[in-house]
């Protein structure tokens, strides 16, 4: 009789090659399952809520998997975090029903990508935050974020939107755009994002910033749904958080 | 003609053997003195204020050193800056008068250390933060750290404090702990600062903290002024900032 788990983490992106494993480098599923495997004496397969990429983090990843060992998620929380390494933290564990599926019961997501716009990009941020010199004209970027609100076909803002895909139609609750001294922090919800779409979107945003291109573009090219041109730029991995995923 | 120099550096300590030049492994001398070299066109001794170990960060290390080429303070920063890795920022720099030394002419120095009391360590704090799950009395810590202040030998809150010194007699001038939620931060002052007296410092008080020893202790073993032992504990490096260095 084996039992379903479900489980928050949070973790720093730099040395992974993103969540899923991969034929090349670490990842955090590959570190999680070696863990696994030592408490439940067997091989687990562990199940996330999304794909980040490499250099990305997180502050409220979900995972499902399921134990044939009876563990009481508290204990199971403790004896995780006492063997994973301390770039990747169990938030939280519970039980959850045999149907739970971290990816396919999401109700939504929220990513945060993390600007730091000043002369100097301060050290200790430098893993986390993306650096940009030049001023950003945030009112200009949030006009801009508010186009992308709604459901829209995303293609044009996504690296090979149609690999595994049905459809590139997404529905994006909310954009938000806030500054606070030199950081900018920018604040997506959605039903879902296909491949490097929040970073395309922020891409685009950041040009719009620097004042590159007009906020009525996204809107252009929104209508267009045409596959992604170098217009649309993808901002580095290390400042995107996947910041929360909720379900029912 | 050669004209000195003054800067203001930030740094993250994880990647380096420490800031001074050593056998083994990278410094962050050594960065800057490549990245002198390269612009001055021949090679540059770089001197630093304090000798910070392993992996121990800064938000404000003051450096000095002398230059042939006639650069702009504001010239040196932007090309400083431009080929330092990340990890590195000058913050700022300035002209010197010659006789300006960043560890003789230094009147004080600040030092912040970063304790993350809590039952589990986000991920991206783990860098920066030393990480303690019991309980600290922040109470029963600052009474200890007032024991501190004040001009004392502190040769039993030291490693080989002989090594190069005249007397292991210092001043520090204050000591605060501090309690947000689970951040627990002391920040102290001095004239100058021992091997590895800061951490002796902090890992004595969490010893405190956690209601191994009674803040009377410090004075106790201040009074004894004998050779550090094991009930000195040197708390990590990873949690400890040279904060800032002051002159005249």
């Amino acid at each position: 009789m084996s039992r379903r788990y479900k489980i928050v983490l949070a973790y720093d992106g730099t040395a992974y090659s993103g969540y899923q494993v991969q034929d090349n480098g670490v990842s955090v599923q590959q570190r999680l399952e070696e863990v696994l495997e030592y408490l439940d004496r067997q091989p687990v397969r562990v199940f996330g809520s999304s794909r980040t990429d490499a250099g990305v983090h997180a502050r409220g990843f979900v995972a499902h998997f399921d134990l044939t060992k009876p563990i009481p998620p508290q204990g199971l929380l403790r004896g995780m975090n006492a063997r994973l390494p301390d770039d990747i933290r169990v938030l939280k564990a519970s039980y959850a029903k045999p149907d739970f599926d971290a990816r396919k019961s999401a109700k939504g997501k929220e990513y945060r990508y993390f600007v730091y716009n000043a002369d100097i990009l301060p050290p200790h941020l430098a893993p986390y935050w993306t650096f940009c010199h030049r001023p950003l004209d945030v009112q200009a970027m949030q006009d801009a974020a508010n186009r992308f609100v709604g459901r829209h076909d995303f293609v044009s803002f996504a690296a090979n939107p149609h690999r595994d895909l049905e459809t590139t139609v997404r529905n994006i609750f909310s954009f938000k755009v806030r500054k606070a001294g030199p950081r900018v922090t920018f604040i997506v919800q959605g039903d879902g994002f296909l491949y490097k779409q929040v970073r395309s979107m922020v891409g685009f945003l950041i040009s719009v910033g620097k004042g590159g291109e007009k906020p009525a573009a996204v809107t252009e090219l929104l209508e267009a749904a045409a596959p992604r041109t170098a217009r649309v730029q993808t901002a580095p991995g290390k400042g995107l958080f996947l910041w929360k995923v909720w379900y029912r």
